[in-house]
């Protein structure tokens, strides 16, 4: 029998909110400097949609391809190396479909490869399996050693509503989310958005959240990623209860967002499109904000939302630099190493 | 205003009963000898089936497809210069799918050209468009003039009754067409055949069919590819009360069929595996049978049946070869050309 002269390594439980790109080059970077196996990623699934008769999850499958190493870096969602003959192929039938139908979206691309995922989930939905489960096969599928798990099982739609008449419909009417970043490319404006569905839908991993030794706020959207998570039943009082052991990331650098529609988002929903706003959004339920160091001159401002600020490089260029910031946040928690 | 010297050309209206390969080349010989606008192809569609979540109806693709240019001659199904990319990353899902699940069914192949069609299809009939409806809208962008109608708008399976226990199942157990002939490679024994749904399903066509000049039964599977379209309530019926204007071409030349089970399951269901026992499966429906070279000898048998026999190459090997052996079937009928 050996004989254990070293003290038991700590295991620190990890659960990360996250969304698409930025949550998922986050967790990359955390799994260099955290055990995946104690690390766990709630995702949004309020941009789930169905297209070409296929249940289609964006920001599981970013995450999900993206710590699988495989993701497209270039174009930030789907697979390298891909092709697209299917898609390709579809052109032909856009002109045999009738008025009123939107069968045949050419605006929705889906490489071959990629196609792959999206069968078998379709599948599995279809013999009655619930999104975690999928998920979990799909990650186990690519190889991850995280726990991948959809923020619910239930079916929640992120609607965003027009403020003004525009090419995507009238003032006050609702659009999905993949219609208002996909079809209209997020340059519509918006003047509310919504979670259909939320107040019914169970979130999953709620008891892993409250047991979380830290809870990491990814640097995604905070309206259209962490919004959908957090209007899920219990998110945000869970959060509110163990605000000391939370920690976000803000998405916001130098006023822009590095990728997607948060700045302008922000700034029409009556927020500020700056680390300051994304302070206020957040300060009721983490304790923490990690900002850019473009952004230092706000870390007073910060603090007086009664948040703590931590001030480092945030861009994450590279998988070192994102696993920095995840040895950052996870200290600015749990003190270690500071 | 021109001077029309010559008489007006007759339209012969021509309803074609069809399966898949056979059917089709049929079809593509029709297409040079007939008017294609005045030819509607009653396609089977017992073989129908939803896999990767896509619904599938392979009789009806290798028709459009085969008229279309685009088939795949030496495979008999799908697009030509073709890829298999989402096929052959579907490959790892196949370990994570747990017990009991038939996601990701490695048997089953689509290739990324083809895949548009069936998210083209899977998307409308999610719409609520018809069989026929998303049928004609395919066809029209592939360029058909003909008509190309799917059997019927209701779901209607074709389910093959084992004959004993084997790899596919226990003896007695119904399997489904596509389990049977791609997974199980149409290699163990059926004793039945069952339709599904096919007394509850409303024919399409009856009144087209009713009104046909000329009413020809491609060389299809008798059992499979042209029962289903039999056990439609009141095809059988109208087929007989217009006998004389029906004319059917044996699928089996020299005792075997050229592509697919038809000789084996005419056997095992206790039929004759030859031209002559196809003439007794047709001789209450159709007035003429299209029997090949070889197997002229037969023909006084099949009169005995009370049909008119006619001999000819009936091997398609050429779209000549078929247009030849269209303008025979049409002659057979309107007596034209003889």
């Amino acid at each position: 029998m050996p004989i254990h002269t070293n003290p038991s390594p700590v295991f620190t439980s990890v659960v990360v909110l996250a969304g698409g790109v930025g949550a998922a080059r986050f967790l990359r970077g955390l799994a260099l400097v955290h055990d995946p196996g104690e690390t766990t990623a709630l995702v949004n699934t309020g941009d789930d949609t169905v297209l070409h008769g296929l249940n289609i999850s964006p920001d599981v499958d970013t995450v999900i391809y993206t710590l699988g190493g495989a993701i497209d870096l270039e174009r930030g969602w789907g697979l390298s190396n891909e092709t697209w003959r299917a898609m390709e192929s579809l052109k032909k039938y856009v002109n045999v479909r009738p008025a009123g139908s939107v069968a045949a979206p050419e605006w929705f691309n889906l490489g071959d490869k990629d196609l792959a995922t999206h069968f078998y989930r379709t599948a599995r939905r279809s013999e009655g399996a619930s999104a975690s489960e999928i998920t979990n096969e799909i990650a186990r599928a690519w190889g991850l050693a995280q726990q991948i798990v959809p923020m619910t099982d239930c079916d929640v739609a992120t609607l965003l509503e027009l403020a003004e008449n525009c090419e995507a419909g009238v003032a006050g009417q609702q659009i999905s989310f993949q219609e208002y970043f996909v079809k209209h490319r997020h340059c519509v404006a918006v003047r509310a958005v919504h979670f259909q569905g939320a107040e019914f839908a169970k979130p999953n991993c709620l008891n892993e959240l409250r047991q979380a030794e830290v809870v990491i706020i990814a640097p995604s959207n905070p309206i259209v990623s962490i919004g959908p998570i957090r209007a899920l039943a219990g998110i945000d009082s869970a959060l509110t209860a163990q605000r000391d052991r939370v920690v976000a990331i803000s998405p916001i650098v130098g006023g822009h967002a590095l990728k997607g529609p948060a700045s302008r988002m922000l700034t029409e929903l009556g927020h500020e499109s700056s680390a300051l706003g994304v302070a206020r959004l957040y300060a009721p339920i983490a304790s923490t904000l990690i900002i850019d160091t473009v952004d230092a001159d706000l870390a007073d401002a910060i603090e007086r939302q009664g948040m703590r600020c931590v001030v480092t490089n945030t861009v994450m260029s590279t998988p070192i630099i994102a696993g920095e910031l995840a040895r950052i946040a996870l200290t600015s928690i749990t003190g270690e190493s500071r």
